[in-house]
C-alpha cells in the first residue's frame, strides 16, 4: 500500500515552504495537488474543504502556523501575530477537534521558545513534518488493531471519508480496511453516499478501488435495507470530536447509521487516533456542531434539485452517544466507549 | 386547496382519448403534461418514472387498459390481447400494489362484460374515472382521520413524496398535511431529499411550498440528527404495498427512518388507501423489492458522481416492520397494524 502525503509540507527554501495538499474538491474527476502559500488561502482550503478529515485538517493546521509565523517575521510582535492567524485558521471548522489539537501544538513551541525568529520557523516546520510521520504511523496502529474485530470475508459498511485522503495517509476507519483487506483479500466495503458533500461516493470508493477493494456505493437511506439482509458484518467509521464517555461526532448521517446497527445487533466502531479524544468535554452535548452553506444540500453538480422556496438546515455533524458503540479503535488498542478514559492513563 | 389532476383520461373522440399526465421528470423545473397515447408510452412512463406513487401509478394502469382495448379493437382476439397488453404495462413495476390492483378492476369488466368491443370500451373509460374521482376523495378522507394525529403546531417528517403529484391529488400522507394544515397553518414539514431520485427535494418541497407550507428540505442522513434536538414530533410517509400484518414497503430509506423514530419514541405513521394492501400476503418478506438501474444512484444532473469502477446496488424500496409502525391511516380510519385485517371485514 502507499502512503503517498495527502498533504505535506514542501520546503522550497530556508523559510519558504508550502503546504502541498491533494484538492480533494476534485477527486473523482480530476487529482491535483495545490500548493498553499498563505494563511489566507489554508483559512479558504480548509473552509471550502479542499483539505478535509479530521487528521488531515490538523496537519494542515499545523502547516498553517507555519505559514503564519513566516508572515509574521520582522513583525513587531512576531508570537502575538503568529497566535493571531493561528487563531484565525482554527476558526475555520469547529467540531474536529484535531485542527485545534494541533495548532496548539505548534503554538506550544511558539509561546515556549526563547529562540530566534528564523530557528522558531525551523522548529514549527519540524513539528510539522513530524506530525505528519506520526499521523501515517498511528494510522498503521489503528489499522492493525482494527483489523481484529473483522471477520474473514467480512462486509463493513462506512459513511464519510476516514480514509488515506482524511489523513496524511492510510486512513482511520479506512485504514482498518486496509489492514484488514492486507490479511484477507475477500473483504468487502459498502459505503454511503454521504451527502450532502458526498464524500463516501466521490472519496472512499475513488481510493478504495485504487486499492483494489471491492467496494459498493450506497444512498444514505439504504444501510438499513442491507442489514437486515444479512450483507453487512460490522460498521466502522471515523470521528472528528470524541468526548471523555466515548460520544462520538462525525458526518452527518452517521448517527442513523448507529441506530441501524444497534437494531440489527451488528457492530459498530469508531476508529480514530487519540488526539480525536477531547478529554476537556465530559458528553458529546459539550460538542459544537458546524452549521454549513445551504447550497451543499440544494445544488449538486452545479444545479439545484429543489425549488428555491425551501428551508434548508445543514449540520456537518452528529453526535452518536457512547450507547450505540461497541468500541473506539485507536492507535493504543480498542477501547469500550465506557473505558476510554484510561487512554489518558 | 385545488384538486388539479395529477393524471387523468381526456376525452377527444368516442374511441380517442389520452392518459394525461404531469411529466414528473421534470419537476421543479418545469411542470408540464404529457399525453400518453399507446400502450407501449404507458409502460415507458411508468417505468421511467413520468408517474410515479402508488396511487397515480394504478390510475395510470387503468388507463392503460383502456388505450390497450382500444388498441385491440377489430383485432381477432379482442379480449386476449388486452389481457397480453395489460400484463405487459403490469410488469413495468413490481413493487406497489396499486398498479395491479387497478389493471384488475379493468380486467375484470373486460372478462366479465358481455357487451360490444365499443361498450367495452366505454365501459373501461367510465371506470378509469370513477377510479380517479375515487382517489381524491379516498385521499380527502385518508387527510382528515390523519390530520387528527398531527399536534398543533407540530413538525412532520416525511420521506418520498406521497403528496398530490403521487396520486390524483391531495395526496396520502402528504394529504394528511394538507388537512392538517387546513385546521392549523403553524404545522411544518421537514422532507428528507430521498437518494437516489429525490423525490423529497424535488417533487415534496416543490408541492407543499407552492400550498404555502413551510417546508424544511434535509439529506436522507439527518433525519435523527433532529429527532434527538425534539424538532420532529411525528413521521408520515406513504406506502406501496402492505402486507396483512402491517410491514410496509415503501420508498428506500423509510426503513431507516423508522428504526429512528422508534429510537427516540416518535410516532411513525403510514398513509396509503385501502388498495395498496394487499390482502394476498401475510407478512412483507413476500414483497418483491425492484431493483433498479445504478445510474440513478452514480449519477446526479447528468454528471457522475463516483469512479465508474465501483459496484452499485439500487433497491426501489424496503419494507418498515409493523412492530415499527405507529397505525396505518386509511379512507377507513386509523389502523394499529395488527388490526389491519379488520378493514377487509
Amino acid at each position: 500500500m502507499q502512503t503517498e502525503k495527502t498533504v505535506e509540507w514542501v520546503k522550497l527554501s530556508n523559510f519558504k515552504g508550502v503546504s502541498r495538499m491533494i484538492d480533494q474538491t476534485l477527486i473523482p474527476y480530476e487529482y491535483k495537488k495545490v500548493d498553499i502559500k498563505t494563511v489566507d488561502e489554508m483559512y479558504n482550503a480548509i473552509k471550502i474543504m479542499i483539505v478535509r478529515g479530521a487528521p488531515a485538517i490538523g496537519i494542515a493546521g499545523a502547516h498553517g502556523v507555519v505559514l503564519a509565523a513566516i508572515e509574521s517575521m520582522g513583525k513587531p510582535n512576531f508570537k502575538e501575530e503568529i497566535i493571531k492567524k493561528a487563531d484565525y485558521i482554527n476558526s475555520s471548522r469547529p467540531t474536529a477537534v484535531n485542527l485545534s489539537w494541533a495548532i496548539k501544538k505548534q503554538l506550544d513551541i511558539v509561546k515556549n521558545s526563547q529562540e530566534s525568529e528564523e530557528k522558531i520557523v525551523e522548529l514549527l516546520i519540524e513539528n510539522a513534518i513530524k506530525l505528519e510521520d506520526e499521523d501515517i504511523e498511528i494510522n498503521k496502529k489503528i489499522g492493525e488493531y482494527g483489523s481484529a474485530i473483522i471477520p474473514k470475508g467480512a462486509t463493513i459498511l462506512t459513511h464519510c471519508n476516514a480514509g488515506a485522503l482524511a489523513t496524511v495517509g492510510h486512513g482511520t476507519a479506512l485504514g482498518v480496511v486496509r489492514s484488514a483487506f492486507e490479511k484477507d483479500p475477500t473483504i468487502k466495503v459498502f459505503a454511503d453516499e454521504t451527502r450532502p458533500r458526498q464524500q463516501g461516493a466521490r472519496l472512499t470508493t475513488y481510493e478504495l478501488t485504487r486499492d483494489g477493494i471491492n467496494t459498493t456505493l450506497i444512498t444514505d437511506g439504504m444501510g438499513a435495507y442491507f442489514m437486515k439482509k444479512n450483507m453487512i458484518d460490522v460498521v466502522v467509521v471515523g470521528a472528528d470530536r470524541i468526548a471523555l464517555n466515548g460520544d462520538s461526532a462525525n458526518k452527518i448521517g452517521t448517527y442513523m447509521v448507529a441506530i441501524a446497527a444497534k437494531y440489527h445487533n451488528i457492530p459498530f466502531y469508531i476508529a480514530a487516533p487519540k488526539s480525536t479524544i477531547d478529554a476537556s468535554i465530559k458528553t458529546g452535548d459539550e460538542i459544537v456542531i458546524e452549521l454549513r452553506d445551504k447550497k451543499e444540500v440544494t445544488v449538486i453538480n452545479d444545479k439545484p434539485i429543489c425549488t428555491d422556496k425551501v428551508n434548508v438546515i445543514n449540520p456537518g455533524f452528529d453526535v452518536t452517544p457512547a450507547s450505540l458503540i461497541t468500541g473506539i479503535i485507536t492507535e493504543y488498542g480498542i477501547f469500550k466507549p465506557e473505558e476510554l478514559y484510561k487512554i489518558f492513563e
